[in-house]
């Protein structure tokens, strides 16, 4: 088959990082040049000046063509699918004109800044029966898959609750990045909340599916933050108002009828792992754990289960050989290149943007029982 | 300093057990007949024939006097102490005499069927100044102590955060003993709410304070239960309707401006251990983990910590040695031993009527926001 060709909008000409601009290199970038299955044929910056200098930086080929504004990129006929990976504030106004016209598209994780935006662009994709990609790449990772399929074999039997504790270390908790404070900030869309709590939920629909009946509590242990320049290290700000939590706690009960408890923290230290998710049934249980950044795919991760028919507790072998494209791609890239392999397969696993919605709602659900609707 | 003279209402003709009668003698008779500072002088059950076939069973003295109901043992003047070990039920009947008659009194958690019985209780006690104990043991856990002592002094900072994971293990979730029925009765006040789970809020309390705000989902998991003789193993009832929760989700703020989470769980299998909390600081975090019954204080305990000066969490040690007549004591009965010795040397740790009315309340608060109130 011919490989998918790719705009991608936000590629920097810089190196591979977590930052803006730098994301789309690290995954982006890294996944699609060694791909037989991709090729990249444009480039859209806020500038044509801008998407040539990434162009040349990255030493693409002569042919890719340099864009200005989403609406060209959506317009040339020789991309088929429309890599949209910048600022969630301006996720909807940039995939929408590739909505528009007809391309395949892929939004990074959240979908929209907010419900609305996600939904209209699920609405307008769906209308016209377009191929979507929301950038929670997770749920493609090795370890949560072998995690789903034991749940779905009745490993454990019947599942009767879930409990999860996640605690991510992005750094002191009390300090932030100064170019990125728009994730202190509740109504971005693009916090806390939104992002990282998100990016674990989407797993969790995709395993457990969604609640019947949710509660949840929020809290701002931290809500005076150091703001800090990440290149100087010096504070830019020691004092700096925060609205999103930076603790959150939910409960609740699954339509399946097992129940739930979701914790987010933010630990001064650790003593155990980064996420550990526990999911009990009447026959077992069974326990993922990640030590380190959740959804890039480069972790420690360990899989251990317990049924009856084990005296202790067992690890399960989760590992998949992927093909050499794959396995080469470096941190942080890891799931966005077996995110993008899948895609290329069709495999149905890969969330879209009706999985984005769904997660939106979710997210309001919850927000909206904490008293931060 | 002269002994304690103990009354004990409640003790069977029996060896030492979990059940009716057989409780007292695994934790009472084993902590006091070896002690310097208890001499039990009188037995009471329902009848005075009860009681003195239960003082020869055990060949307690033959000054000890028997008794066949509560007025009659809380008006022995030679009683200093009414230790209450019956069915939750019947507590405040047969504690109300002893407090009226200005004993000591001991009564084994739950202090009352339901709040009021413990209002009652606690506030004559009050007017009259007695001393009072109830039997929620696990307070007095060394290991216990150790976690309290680190979180005091400061040794993770400001508690920002704690979360508990509770899975007690009574054999197979679905099943239950049928002479204990009424553990599966929501309004019995002695059922896996009001007593499993009201024991680890005691220590709850103890260590970390009061809710200021709470929310909470219960469920059950086994709405129908299997009843079987414990004696024979026989299937006395195969679909006896359970109106307790087997699950219950517990997350609020604190008053002291930390989030909580406190998940009581029954897993068919348990991958981890019994009791899993993690406490959550500015300057460090802290795991204390129990494997096996929670509060008699005899299972497998391990505290880990780690602040900014570990490289990886360490274990702390938690044990300290005891008085023979203590050290002596053998499952079930070591932490109501050790209750007793602490109670002994006027330990203000030991939990009185107070803290029992304290838990009842909060335990209130929590069936409220689940729907169970």
């Amino acid at each position: 088959m011919a490989p998918v060709k790719v705009g991608i909008i936000g590629l920097g000409a810089t190196g591979p990082a977590l930052g803006p601009g730098a994301w789309a290199v690290a995954a982006h970038l890294a996944s699609f040049v060694p791909s037989p299955h991709y090729e990249i044929v444009a480039v859209c910056n806020s500038s044509v000046e801008s998407a040539q200098r990434s162009i040349d930086f990255h030493k693409l080929p002569s042919t890719v063509k340099a864009y200005g504004n989403p609406e060209d990129i959506a317009n040339d006929p020789n991309v088929d699918l429309v890599v949209v990976s910048i600022i969630v504030t301006n996720h909807h106004k940039v995939a929408k004109p590739a909505v528009l016209a007809n391309k395949q598209v892929f939004v990074e994780w959240p979908l929209g800044a907010n419900t609305a935006e996600a939904e209209e662009l699920t609405k307008l994709a769906k209308e016209a029966n377009l191929k979507t990609i929301v950038g929670s790449q997770f749920r493609i990772d090795p370890a949560l898959i072998k995690f789903k399929e034991l749940i779905d074999s009745g490993a454990i039997g019947k599942v009767t609750s879930t409990q999860v504790q996640y605690s991510p270390f992005f750094g002191p908790p009390g300090t932030w990045m100064a170019d990125a404070a728009y994730y202190l900030d509740f109504k971005s869309g693009g916090n806390e909340f939104h992002i990282a709590f998100g990016h674990f939920f989407d797993s969790f629909l995709y395993v457990l599916g969604d609640f019947a009946t949710i509660k949840a509590t929020f809290s701002q242990q931290y809500p005076i933050m150091k703001l800090v320049n990440t290149k100087t290290g010096e504070i830019v700000d020691p004092a700096f108002p925060k609205t999103a939590p930076d603790h959150m706690f939910v409960q609740g009960v699954l339509e399946s009828g097992a129940i739930a408890s979701v914790n987010y923290n933010r630990p001064g230290e650790l003593v155990g792992k980064t996420l550990r998710w526990t999911i009990s049934g009447t026959e077992g249980e069974i326990e993922l754990t990640v030590n380190g950044a959740l959804q890039m795919g480069h972790s420690e991760r360990e899989i251990r289960i317990k049924t009856g028919e084990d005296k202790e507790a067992r690890v399960v072998d989760w590992q998949v050989s992927m093909p050499a494209h794959v396995e080469g791609v470096q941190f942080p890239g890891q799931n966005t290149a077996r995110l993008f392999e899948a895609y290329a397969h069709g495999d149905k696993s890969v969330p879209d943007f009706e999985d984005g919605l769904r997660l939106h709602r979710l997210l309001d659900r919850i927000a909206k029982d904490a008293g931060y609707a």
